[in-house]
């Protein structure tokens, strides 16, 4: 397995996370690093300033608007960043002048990200400036920036701009706004614009206050980029703050957004104390999302790095949004939501944040509609949703990958039409939330619906082989995508199975809990008795390609004739498999993208009533471990497969795979994590370190514990909700296990 | 026919084009009636103070860049207009206060547009304003408007801000440009900006002149938007003139196009020199390309119009731009170029500015690179012209068109495999040039080989039908492109014949005049005399769908076989035929969307030894003329539909045809002027109009006329240019032709 590049210029300390140096090479995947947030917008970590390359953005979850080939992406909002410091005709830029020191740090408990530098202008001024700037979590409308300024040898008049860059653009220069209206005058420097297709507008206001010198400040705006100038003269030795404080709405919450900025904006208090309720609201967040390690000081930052990621983009407010795949940190997959919230990110919500959960889960009942137009457009019954997920809930998938020559053919992306699980993985998480919480209204209002309508999907979609006098999925991708359109992926008809015994189990509690609900459910989505004996008979026998002999899954149909292949023979590497191979070489050969059947193992593995157990466990990951391409394939393996390797004892092993996962943006392990943070990996990440290393199982006496902590980690504690209590662990070593 | 709707608020005179009233639902199109350029670029007509909706645009010839779905497009540039007029705490804008009075006006004489409001604002402050603009005919690189405000009931202090707005988009929003450097001190305003993927440099400078006043201006710019503020004490009555004078240049020029464009900028004489300079300039190139008709200022003005767009359009220094489809005018087609350059616009510049159509005809010898991969691509030989042509010559038309609806499935765009005759289009272009200037030299060294490389394509895109001993073209799309994939397209194939023919020619020309230089095109095209033999079969051999003893051509093998169609029967009607029969529907029918044959006819016509003679001509429109969706088929075809009425004698009916031609854009007969200027239409009604209401024909004496007069005009009069000779025509009505 390739190491992991360590950063030297990273520190890795309990909560705060620092960056020693500024390396123009990593400009944009350290953006990403340094992403702040607050579940209602996240703002990528670029600089006050600017940066010739720069990647700015701050997305709002749910603000989507058209784009070609993607059909929709979040839109890249205005830009509350800017602040152009002006000394002597000459503007303050990493990318002039002589940076004699500089200092980044994330402070994860408190939400701040902040940054010191002492720069060198080219003709010769020195300057000592301290940024911070934070999403209040406190008031999800509101953020703000400060920035100390000492003048270190010279006396000079300073001149500010701070502004609202109302032209943000994607990656590609795409600029989803229009700008309908802005102030010119000094009281008010606010700004409303329009997204071109879904029509959301957004109001932003601002203000700058200046301490410690006397200034003026004036309103200095051009079309698009409000601005408030001020300039005071700068005394050698003396410091100067500025504070920036910008309000945002759109119309997605309020009718008029530039005047719910405006009023919002008047009526705040300092910057100091909307920083200290921000503090208070994070203090409030880490209480039941926290875990501890002692022992390792370095991995506990790492953890605590990835839950930091998933609080800054979990909706609080806001039932009709997700976690997208990229979270709200960067352009990759445009803003869409996967299966990787329900299967990967969900369970950290469900055990620590329910009420989060709820809001993601709810999601997908707003775009129960999208998936119904997904299922009738593919002939189908019921609800079949979306691969790729947005705001209606419509298939978002490109249908198309432009080749890479100008001459080359499209490569059809087929996902969007086979890779069919998701219905059901959706419908696990809904069932997982309401055992968990015992949320019944919930399960009642919506979850039965999702789970439901999707088991009506399923009963139009599987085959009955007559011959063979069985069920089957044909013309599936499962979670590994390097084997497409094949006939009954063992997870996939796995998890369909599960899921249609429990819309039975559902269908069964909800007629005797409710049967009013019961009768418009079954009224709404014509669910016959006719349809729920076909559930019962597609349960029984649906076709799972298992040897309860050998006690080995065949991935799919015919895995096991492929030709087997060696990857240890192409060490080291650092591309994938199908990059070294290409896509069809690769679907020939017994080599995994991600690891499929151990994911299902895991899965079932969480109730005693599912679970193969270890014997099994361990069968298939000497099968299958060995073919998977864990380092390149897909970003959702590591945990999973580190997971499943603390559970059989691997702990060293299972360590390696967390430290894959776990730094795969903070070290870019991968290369691509100036797309954006990798939210699958996160909550994989807190899965591996509660199911694998804590080995927290379901027992009807509640969870339980079965530690296999690495040498380091000495003592670990953190919290569960199960079941309207909260359970404490705190988990000791033992000594070495491996 | 529809009669094209009159516009109440537009009046023609001569050279005078003037707007009476603001409609803002007219403001999109109007932006592309009132367009200025100078060959060099081209800015639409937008305001300097913007209007909400607005589609400003500055595009540069051959500043392209990278876009999805359609390869490249002409990347919008900075736009340079902006002037902000803040009174008050009030932005000027149209879409506030009151309009008291308004009048624009296009001079096509002096290429000046010019504006005059009377405004009142919200807080109730009257200003006159009057505002001129111009891009630089005798200066390419410099672009100036002018700025007169005048205060009617106030004595205030007014604020001005005039910017250069570095984050320009297309129709999309798309904005093609990073910002490399900008200047923040007083002294010196500009702007780098690079393509993404082009990389093509841009640099632009600015100033601000202000007479009437004491004021002071300084440079406050926010990032991508250069500013230069100034304010003075308006008094009420007194004029106060602002000069804004920009200066521009590319990569594709100079090495360093910021230095450049800040030295010009310092050079520059007064506005009011730059501007007699500019019209001198307009002067001389009026003089070999107008066209004077008395008897009608309206069609007088009309005429110009169209002569005007081509003028302002064409690249007077470069030889590696051509003229986009929608000019330098609007997004439409992206900046791409189709054969409505050589077959439709060509013939104006080689009669009347040869050294233009010298120009263009060059940019398609540096595009046979593109042209040979482009063969290659699709298994051929020689050079395969583009359908849809940009920097490089490789094909650009979009391969798919997406659905409307998200489940729906793209339709496949045809023409950049089908719609051949393209590579035949320009080679009888540039023969035609080589005919008309004799220009031995450019046909040596750029002429030759395009005809040569296309002719050496066609010999492997035939086939020889060997049971009917015959060659054939199976599977093209000719001109009438609601027949897609048909085999033996007249047009087609007998533009190859006459092709293939005059390669003959012109190999055996070469290898008299200039030997070695034909050696070295038989080495680097492999022009064997296996394969000129072959040529030779080919003419002799190639089937040509024409029935001698009817004298009718059948469009294509097949075509008589459709179902017949009255299009009377669907009258009125605002859409194609297409529209409302749908593709398939269409294709089964004898429906043109535009005259295939009878643009066949009208380019063979041009020599005596091509000309199939009136009588061919006649039957043919006959048959073909009531067939055609005239209105609202393809705008290619209402001029030549004109063209060939008016050789017919039919003044009338040619007159209303030439109509709708005229005002597309004028009065935006067909709803999509807000594109861009249709520049094939303005090509098309110089050709009506020389050749078919002049009856032009070259005989062996030079040109000659057969005029067909409509009733109104009285006299006309125009030059051409033939083989080293200005010939001057001065043709007087003989009262009423129909």
């Amino acid at each position: 397995m390739n190491k992991p590049i360590s950063d030297p210029h990273l520190l890795y300390e309990d909560w705060i996370l620092t960056e020693t140096q500024f390396d123009p090479e990593q400009l944009n995947y350290k953006e990403t690093v340094f992403t702040i947030g607050n579940g209602y917008l996240g703002t990528r970590g670029s600089f006050e300033e600017g940066y010739p390359g720069a990647l700015a953005a701050t997305l709002i979850n749910g603000v989507y608007d058209d784009v070609p080939l993607f059909y929709t992406e979040l839109a890249n909002c205005p830009d509350w960043l800017p602040l152009l410091i002006i000394i002597d005709n000459e503007e303050f830029s990493l990318s002039r002048g002589e940076i004699l020191s500089y200092q980044r740090q994330l402070d994860l408990k408190r939400g701040l990200l902040s940054r010191k530098i002492c720069w060198r202008s080219p003709n010769g001024k020195t300057i000592d400036l301290y940024f911070e700037r934070f999403a209040s979590q406190a008031d999800r409308h509101v953020v703000a920036l400060r920035c100390q300024l000492t003048a270190v040898d010279f006396d000079e008049t300073v001149l500010i701009r701070a502004s609202i860059d109302g032209n943000p653009e994607n990656k590609e220069g795409f600029n989803h706004w229009l700008i309908l209206e802005q102030s010119y005058d000094d009281a008010n420097t606010s700004l409303l614009v329009r997204t071109r297709s879904s029509r959301i507008e957004l109001g932003m206001a601002v203000n700058l206050t200046i301490s410690g010198t006397q200034a003026e400040s004036k309103n200095t705006s051009v079309p698009g980029f409000p601005t408030i100038e001020t300039k005071f003269d700068a005394v050698a030795g003396k410091t100067i703050t500025l504070e920036k404080i910008v309000t945002v709405f759109t119309s997605r919450e309020i009718e008029t957004p530039i005047k719910a900025a405006c009023n919002k904006l008047q009526e705040l208090p300092s910057y100091t104390e909307l920083l200290s309720d921000h503090e208070k609201a994070w203090k409030s967040l880490w209480e039941n999302s926290d875990i501890t390690i002692e022992g390792s000081s370095e991995a506990q930052l790492v953890l605590r790095y990835n839950l930091f990621q998933l609080l800054i983009s979990a909706p609080q407010d806001d039932d009709r949004v997700s976690i997208p795949a990229k979270t709200l940190s960067g352009f990759g997959y445009r803003g869409h939501i996967f299966w990787d919230t329900e299967f990967f990110i969900l369970p950290f919500f469900i055990f620590t944040q329910p009420n989060i959960a709820r809001n993601l889960l709810t999601y997908r009942y707003h775009t129960l509609e999208g998936a119904r137009r997904k299922a009738i457009s593919y002939g189908y019954r019921g609800a079949m949703y979306a691969w790729e997920s947005a705001d209606t809930g419509d298939e978002v998938t490109p249908r198309w990958a432009p080749p890479d020559e100008i001459y080359g053919e499209d490569i059809r992306i087929w996902c969007r039409d086979r890779e069919v699980h998701i219905s059901s993985d959706i419908s696990i998480a809904a069932w997982w939330y309401w055992q968990v919480t015992g949320d019944d209204e919930w399960m009642r209002d919506y979850g039965a619906e999702i789970i439901l309508d999707t088991a009506l999907f399923w009963s139009s979609r599987v085959e009955l082989n007559i011959k063979r006098e069985r069920y089957e999925i044909r013309q599936v991708i499962g979670p590994d995508e390097y084997h497409e359109n094949v006939d009954n992926n063992a997870f996939t008809n796995r998890v369909v199975q599960w899921h249609l015994e429990k819309s039975l189990n559902i269908y069964d509690w909800l007629s005797k809990t409710y049967p009013e609900k019961t009768l418009e459910l079954e009224e709404k989505l014509q669910l016959t008795s006719k349809r729920r004996w076909r559930w019962r008979d597609i349960v029984e026998n649906l076709w799972i390609p298992y040897d309860p002999e050998t006690g080995l899954f065949e991935q799919f149909e015919g895995f096991f004739k492929l030709e087997d292949t060696k990857l240890a023979d192409y060490q080291p590497r650092t591309r994938s498999m199908q990059a070294i191979l290409g896509i069809k070489e690769t679907s020939k050969r017994q080599i995994l993208k991600q690891p499929d059947v151990l994911m299902l193992l895991y899965l079932m593995g969480r109730t005693p009533d599912t679970d193969y157990g270890e014997k099994v466990l361990r069968k298939n990951w000497d099968y299958y471990a060995p073919r998977t391409d864990i380092t390149y394939g897909s970003s959702l393996g590591p945990a999973v497969q580190g997971l499943v390797a603390a559970s059989l004892g691997k702990t060293v092993e299972a360590y390696k795979y967390f430290r894959l996962a776990a730094l795969v943006d903070l070290e870019n392990t991968r290369g691509n994590a100036a797309e954006g943070i990798h939210g699958a990996s996160c909550g994989s990440i807190w899965q591996a370190v509660i199911f694998g290393v804590a080995g927290v199982k379901f027992t009807p006496d509640g969870p339980a514990t079965k530690p296999n902590l690495p040498n380091a980690w000495k003592r670990m504690k953190f919290k569960l909700y199960w079941r309207g209590d909260w359970y404490e662990f705190d988990l000791k070593s033992e000594g070495s296990i491996s």
